[in-house]
């Protein structure tokens, strides 16, 4: 079936041609991200489009200078936003109480929703996205950027054009090592040998080892990629920008 | 093109045929699930495929008694998982450090990547979705029924099933009431006026205005819908689960 042509073949992509994006692949693809669920039909975000090669230039150094950035001709951030949702109900004379931790929750399942029926149709298009994790890390230079005002928070981003290279596919963990039947079985020692044994036995694991002096893929992981003061610099980083842009009033 | 007749006749299912749905569907909706972008290609979520009738009835009533959930075949509960990963970085003598905010934000997004793929791709197959936003609601409930361990928590849901309705398609706001061109720009009382209009004049917004005896619709959304009492008592309870299956070490 045609559609898992374009779902399993997915991977990202990091160069681009230069190619602009014709108006109505872009309409397209935009509205397709539209008609994903959300919660309660209140389409509780909103989807800034970046073409200015100024803007994208300042992006590419917000996002830690990964040159796709600068290289792709659209990027898309995607943003919760009660900020609309909040105008209309006062406009109406309604006191909206959308301004805590639940809505900013739902705005953003709503807006990365959005993001993946994008990626799909962009995909079919013959487009290439990658998905920007740097978007959370950097909320608040992207909201000085985009002048995002309060009840708007950055949750994800996508780089988007005409793919400059066809990556191999990325391998996944096996299906039981994803899915649990009626209720969660907890792994055992076992369990985890198996289900992560392909990850560590791909060639390329065994190349980032010797390249990055560790004994195996996790310690890469936890020392290298993703080490504990990154992580606990930006979990309080990025809870103290909801908390300002006025998602944290939960009393 | 063909995903276009897909993605853009989305409509939320929710009654359903009793079919069962074959092991090879399922088998191939899921592993369009896996394919989708992920953080790090660490895939820290999991899935839960409800199908047994007393978990379904349990579901059934955690869900606020959506009859849907009781005739769907498969009940589909995405959940944040650390735990798998936390176990194969101890095994391997590697410290994680992903009990933390950033790393429920991300592990959200992944789950959320994932669920829509799947819709998707079920959608393709003929199947009917439906997400459930009571998920964040009762999550605590649902870790309780469903077992799932410290590092784990549920992040949506999806009822899948053969349809038996075809709704109308529901409204979306129009293409300016979301995109934003290079930065984001504040509506002002006109552009909000024109954004929601066509909402407001629908034939079941009047209907529903009578109904609730309500001067608008914005109102209903404020008074009976997403009322403020409810808000900040799911806000704060999420807040809570998150924090007692340990995603909030932030320090």
């Amino acid at each position: 079936m045609d559609i898992y042509n374009i779902i399993n073949n997915h991977r990202s992509i990091r160069k681009y041609k230069s190619d602009n994006i014709p108006d109505d692949v872009m309409s397209r693809i935009l509205n397709a991200g539209f008609r994903a669920s959300n919660t309660g039909n209140m389409q509780l975000y909103s989807i800034i489009v970046t073409r200015d090669k100024g803007l994208k230039e300042s992006l590419w150094d917000i996002h830690l200078k990964q040159n796709m950035v600068l290289e792709a001709p659209v990027i898309l951030t995607f943003v919760a936003d009660i900020n609309r949702f909040n105008k209309w109900c006062e406009q109406r004379g309604a006191e909206p109480c959308y301004d805590n931790f639940l809505w900013f929750y739902n705005a953003t399942i709503d807006a990365v929703l959005a993001s993946q029926n994008i990626s799909v149709a962009a995909e079919a298009e013959g487009l290439g996205i990658c998905y920007l994790g740097t978007t959370t890390y950097q909320a608040q230079k992207i909201i000085d950027l985009l002048k995002l005002p309060k009840g708007v928070v950055p949750v994800t981003t996508l780089v988007i054009g005409y793919p400059d290279e066809t990556p191999p596919l990325t391998d996944r963990l096996p299906e039981n090592g994803i899915i649990h039947y009626e209720v969660y079985k907890d792994y055992s020692n076992n369990d985890i040998d198996e289900i992560y044994q392909t990850k560590e036995n791909l060639q390329e694991t065994a190349i980032l080892i010797k390249e990055n002096k560790l004994p195996n893929l996790a310690r890469i992981f936890t020392d290298k990629r993703y080490p504990k003061n990154d992580n606990l610099f930006f979990s309080q980083d990025y809870l103290k920008v909801i908390e300002k842009q006025g998602f944290m009033n939960n009393e």
